[in-house]
């Protein structure tokens, strides 16, 4: 069994690529355990959050917006990106976030993963909360005037039908019905 | 509900940040639908297969590897990146990189998700594959030179006890075990 610092790679040099609003972007070149140096393409983000959070009748909440990577308009459970500006912890951007874009408050958000998205390249984070107690909020907080979503509520058969349809096609969405089949198998 | 155009961004105007052996950056300028402009952050990947497959002792098979984007050494699924230069299938992808990091072959490759992991910013797509039969090859392929990896083979309660303690942490790794979970409990 190898220790820690025989997988190690050391930064040599950074280049700084961009720095955006979303991401920053950097060109490292490392060191290899072995001495050999290789380049290593950095994409560094705030991280963000995602909500599983169920309507009075059990369904699924998701909002479908379109993704400009993606070229495409898909369904997502709630979520956002933290703010590194705003000292706020991961769980009160969860219940900005619910609230902005479903108009639910939820009387407790339980953290039921913490996921890397892309670790090879990206040090993206997010936090997935199980949003319990929610109510309809009669004033909820404005949506982002930079986001088009349309609110839905999915059973458990839809939900999977949209993954079957692709419509449902994110990782942190996925992992959300899953989730919810294990919570109805029991653990 | 809203048509899908009623939701879609168009590029007036793409910027090219950056072109990388792994990423391309680009910075768009969208025409909303309300006819707002906005700026989009892209960044373009050829995608990636993981891969779920299990030992004769039905331990799940893990790669060791450090992560500059985390400065991390985490365990995860076997995987690795389509090139985009090869006219390869993301199965024979799954084929190759399932040797060259565990030295096994497998009989048959069955496609059991596919997910966009970072929608918001990223194209890149992740092809899960589920690895039936598999057998000890006596010469493997070779690994990536510019990798250090470990293989390990994981019980489901060793597996869970490496989620808690932040050595599994990717969204890949943390899907492979729920699907293992629901195998086991049965669809």
């Amino acid at each position: 069994m190898l220790n820690d610092n025989q997988f190690e790679e050391k930064t040599i040099k950074r280049k700084e690529i961009y720095r955006g609003a979303i991401i920053d972007v950097m060109l490292d070149e490392v060191r290899l355990p072995n001495g050999d140096h290789a380049k290593r393409e950095l994409v560094f983000h705030s991280g963000g959050v995602g909500i599983i959070a169920f309507d009075e009748q059990n369904r699924l909440l998701l909002v479908k917006q379109f993704r400009k990577p993606l070229e495409k308009t898909i369904l997502e459970i709630p979520a956002g990106k933290i703010d590194p500006n705003e000292s706020q912890t991961p769980e009160r951007t969860a219940a900005r976030e619910l609230e902005e874009e479903t108009g639910y408050r939820a009387e407790n958000f339980q953290q039921v993963a913490s996921m890397y998205l892309s670790p090879g390249f990206a040090n993206e984070i997010m936090y997935i909360y199980h949003a319990i107690h929610l109510k309809k909020v009669l004033a909820p907080l404005a949506q982002d005037e930079e986001e088009v979503l349309e609110l839905y509520a999915l059973t458990l058969p839809q939900a999977k039908q949209a993954i079957a349809d692709q419509l449902i096609c994110d990782a942190k969405t996925i992992y959300a019905i899953q989730y919810w089949e294990l919570m109805i198998k029991g653990k």
